[in-house]
């Protein structure tokens, strides 16, 4: 088990920071020749060991949320931090899950034979070391490794400080799977320090152990990872998503989505920020809209003609289109059409998840195109916006970056391929 | 038609550079609205004006040779450098072909239905605005352009110093194509400016503009590209490319494999760089392996069973196993079997392109499991690692990264891909 670094000289986290590196490329390679099945029944195990070690990681957990109280975390960062059975028997199903899908791995992507008798498979193989940085969430640990687990990847895990004890004893459960099952114990390491020059090694001097990173947080996290990291980044921004009602929108199915797609759970990614209605339905469309937002207890925001259409409603400003609330407050405007409702997508949005609401597929058709996102969504909730809603699984988040993986970002984002080519003897002509 | 900057100062750079950046984004953006087939029309009509040009273009390439003649350049670098118009017929075909190819956008890549009604479709879509870095070969403006207008990116090209005027010439013909059909003039940029800092500025400055750089050129180019940029890269280190003969192998067909392998064209990074050989098959194919090699004027360089195995072998040292001599030498040892070779390979190796020589599929399904490289080859050729000869069509490298794209990156690998979602009201439960 790693020991905490109580000294933080940067020599010490060099090197702890170097051999964490070392140890992951080695479990890499001797994983590639384990067992058939070797890595199901890890997450199996895994989860076993969780539910056995319930009683140590809740010990944990409390360690961290005294300190946590000490330092005065708010409530809600509080609630993200706190672990009960209920978490601990969550976290264990989704290992189960995780192992329950499709490997990812060995996967015949296309196939193709060449004139002169070569065939050519392009096969899914593990991307390698991935390193995750991430917030206060403790069953971040245990959900990303599964991910890494499954998709054949050695993972270096940098949790956030204030989960340092409860991410300890997840780790160690996980560890036990992997033990269980055959596979090296260094496929999941914790960075055993909370010093932060440790996260700092790990994007700016690991590019011979680390394939690529990806940070899971809030937007400042995700901002320090893109700047400082010398190895790729599979990022998500944040969520600032759009439903756009055009101007044949059925007015119930408006109501009923943009309810959804606000209030459902508003802390998600896949929440919608702002509301864009075509300006020649809102006398029909905002009344009701507003009237069962605001019924739930949601702030609306809106521009001039908003205010002008539903009483008491607050005024908008630039700063509204550009924030991503996740809360119960929406930012309405009124827009000329589909193009100026593009428009205002690509100048405010993060690229995550917007939707249109109309009956016409054409419409829907023309949003597709001109709306350039991850996730675009015709008549349906932007809370949908979640790997397990795409029938994908467990995901360790939504990708908002153009290269290698956008959306959801699930076991099978986590790998690569190589070319396996077979011939009988075939030289390339002059 | 861009100017020369002739004044350095940074500030020029940045306002330059950014204004390329911002035009890049939104030629992205006008181009996703073209007509179908614009991009085929563009790259015809740019093959067009590529002949017609030809005068102007050959008048701006003597410009160059004669500056590069004046700087002593070597004569390789020379040759590379050169163009006539048989290069430059050569540079038109390449634009033609590469619009007969099939669209890479709007492919459906995935769809499936859920319970609920939804359906997904994972469609392909451009990756955005590009930045390409190469080196002396001017006609890497043609195909590098031609590739990105093919998958509807935007590209932003910095050739090298040596190729300025031939490039501008060449890039003056491909504007001409994308106005003729109708597309904007921005899709294909060229940087002004023959100023190292406007590299600089393009790899740390512009994550705001540029989705992707790819590095097109020799070991240092890559690695000050994969050490300076702030956005994400699609690269390829060298080609240390092995051949490994297993003690099975069929003699005529080891000879034929590796002397192909080697032989055919020694300046590409598919030729094999090292030969592994079965310890206990040296005897039987060392020396018709070597007698042919040497038979062609190549170098063998071998460690001490090889020596004692053919007489007239160099000895290798330890510097031997890292070269990619891009020349008519090969390094050669002799390993104790398909593990110590995969080894081998793995301790020395780019990740490139490896061969295995033997009749047994089984023994070649373990090397394929074994080794870890974006190509690897059973009883066939490395100099088959091509797009062209991988049936892609053109490519602007072979990526041993493990992001996004792997092998060889043609029009296919330019593009990134987004989730359109059809409901007909679906809205996320608690």
């Amino acid at each position: 088990m790693n020991s905490v670094i109580e000294d933080n000289k940067a020599a010490d986290i060099a090197a702890v920071m170097t051999s964490i590196g070392e140890k992951a490329r080695e479990a890499c390679r001797d994983n590639a020749g384990s067992a058939d099945g070797a890595r199901d029944r890890a997450l199996e195990c895994a989860a076993d060991s969780l539910e056995r070690a319930a009683p140590e990681i809740l010990a944990a957990n409390e360690q961290d949320v005294r300190l946590a109280r000490d330092k005065s975390l708010s409530p809600a960062m509080l609630d993200r931090l706190m672990l009960d059975s209920k978490r601990i028997d969550a976290m264990a199903r989704g290992l189960r899950e995780v192992a329950a899908r499709p490997d990812p791995l060995g996967a015949v992507l296309a196939e193709w034979e060449r004139p002169n008798g070569l065939n050519i498979q392009r096969v899914s193989v593990p991307l390698g070391v991935i390193g995750i940085v991430y917030e206060s969430r403790p069953n971040v640990t245990a959900d990303a490794a599964a991910l890494c687990i499954k998709s054949g990847n050695a993972v270096i895990l940098r949790g956030g400080s204030e989960s340092f004890h409860s991410s300890q004893a997840i780790h160690r459960a996980i560890v036990e799977g992997l033990g269980a099952a055959g596979l090296s114990a260094d496929t999941v390491q914790l960075v055993p320090t909370r010093d932060r020059d440790a996260v700092g090694f790990l994007l700016r001097e690991m590019s011979a152990y680390v394939d690529v990173i990806v940070p899971r947080g809030g937007r400042s996290l995700i901002e320090r990872v893109q700047q400082d990291a010398r190895v790729p980044v599979i990022g998500h921004l944040e969520g600032l998503c759009h439903v756009y009602l055009h101007d044949d929108a059925n007015t119930q199915m408006a109501v009923d989505i943009v309810v959804n797609a606000k209030m459902r759970r508003t802390g998600i990614c896949g929440a919608a920020e702002t509301l864009l209605v075509h300006r020649q339905a809102a006398s029909r469309l905002l009344p009701p809209v507003v009237d069962a937002l605001t019924a739930l207890g949601c702030e609306v925001r809106g521009d001039e003609q908003v205010q002008d259409t539903v009483a008491g409603v607050r005024a908008a400003d630039e700063s509204d289109w550009r924030t991503e609330y996740l809360d119960a407050i929406l930012s309405v405007r009124c827009v000329d059409g589909l193009d100026a409702a593009a428009e205002h997508i690509e100048r405010y949005g993060s690229g995550h998840t917007e939707c249109i609401v109309t009956p016409d597929a054409d419409v829907a058709g023309e949003f597709f195109r001109k709306v350039d996102s991850a996730i675009l969504l015709h008549n349906a909730s932007t809370q949908f916006a979640d790997g397990g809603e795409f029938g994908m699984g467990a995901e360790i988040g939504i990708a908002t970056g153009r290269i290698h993986a956008r959306g959801p970002v699930g076991a099978e984002q986590l790998t690569s391929y190589k070319y396996l080519v077979r011939g009988s003897g075939q030289v390339r002509q002059a």
